[in-house]
């Protein structure tokens, strides 16, 4: 019971590498589909991806894709590998500290887990593309997530863009359940 | 960007080393209470503890303290790293599959990421100490929880213990308070 270790697949590393700024809202988005695409057609985790950048440069400092069943751990979805690389990188766990502003662009809205990550992350602005519901109707589960969290995020000012490329992250969702992928939702026997 | 990794200090892995099995949720509820207590005196986290068992026969299988600022991960709170190293442990991120049943005992109550992470590790039963609000009154914040979180986890088959030595529990929150302990909430300006 050392500790906890999550480690990227190589693509994501190299795909990483490669990206330099992303000026637009929708780059920020069109990579991380692409991220979530790249899981799917690899067979390497679930359909979802998610980065973290600097809103102001469109600088990368985060990323993430749905690991849980490569590392073993349920708590691997890509919003929070996302959050815990970009808060590796700058050495902080506030992503808000300073005059530094972040923001979290994510494939599929966040589960109830991933939005409390985001609230204590220090993110200021939170965009997303697939809906919660979306990710719901293949067999996914968004747990015990409140109604009005769209308004819970803006009452803590993190900013919230919903719908962007919502049609692409969609696909991407929808490939990986054509695909037979594994919906991997606790026993409770 | 190669991964996450969070390391256990060695205090906490003696602890655990030197656990044979605790029998009853008092016990194992005091088990988390001296985890916490000792995380504030010796300086190397938050006020909180966490810890996975095997229901049935008390063994020990993850641990938790709450590591936020010795790591510099936001999600780094003690239920996160208690069923990280119960699944690292088990080599599998349902700790429901089989036959095995899993509870995660905690020193206070869960904030909205870990009520999240608990429905998706297959834990099967929830035993806090202090209340929820118990950890705000010093500062820290629960998140955008719904009011109905023990319902929403007993819907899920999720069975809830709350004010297990919550005394105990709260006293140790006490302790970090008057020490000056630091109260990480992200900077929103």
């Amino acid at each position: 019971m050392a500790g906890i270790e999550t480690v990227l697949p190589r693509w994501v590393e190299d795909i990483g590498a490669s990206v330099g700024v992303l000026p637009t809202i929708e780059s920020r988005m069109q990579f991380v589909i692409t991220l979530a695409r790249t899981n799917v057609e690899r067979h390497t985790g679930g359909p979802f991806g998610a980065a973290v950048f600097e809103s102001g440069t469109g600088r990368l400092i985060g990323i993430g894709i749905n690991l849980v069943e490569a590392s073993n751990y349920s708590m691997a979805h890509a919003e929070m590998i996302a959050i815990a690389t970009a808060q590796r990188a700058i050495g902080h766990y506030d992503l808000g500290r300073g005059s530094r502003a972040c923001e979290l662009v994510t494939s599929v809205e966040p589960c109830v887990m991933c939005l409390g990550a985001i609230v204590w992350s220090g993110i200021r602005r939170l965009i997303c593309g697939a809906r919660g519901e979306d990710a719901c109707r293949i067999g996914f589960d968004e747990g015990p997530k409140p109604d009005d969290w769209v308004g819970q995020l803006q009452d803590r000012r993190i900013e919230v863009i919903r719908d962007v490329l919502g049609d692409q992250a969609r696909a991407v969702l929808d490939l990986y359940a054509k695909g037979g992928g594994h919906i991997y939702n606790p026993e409770r026997s």
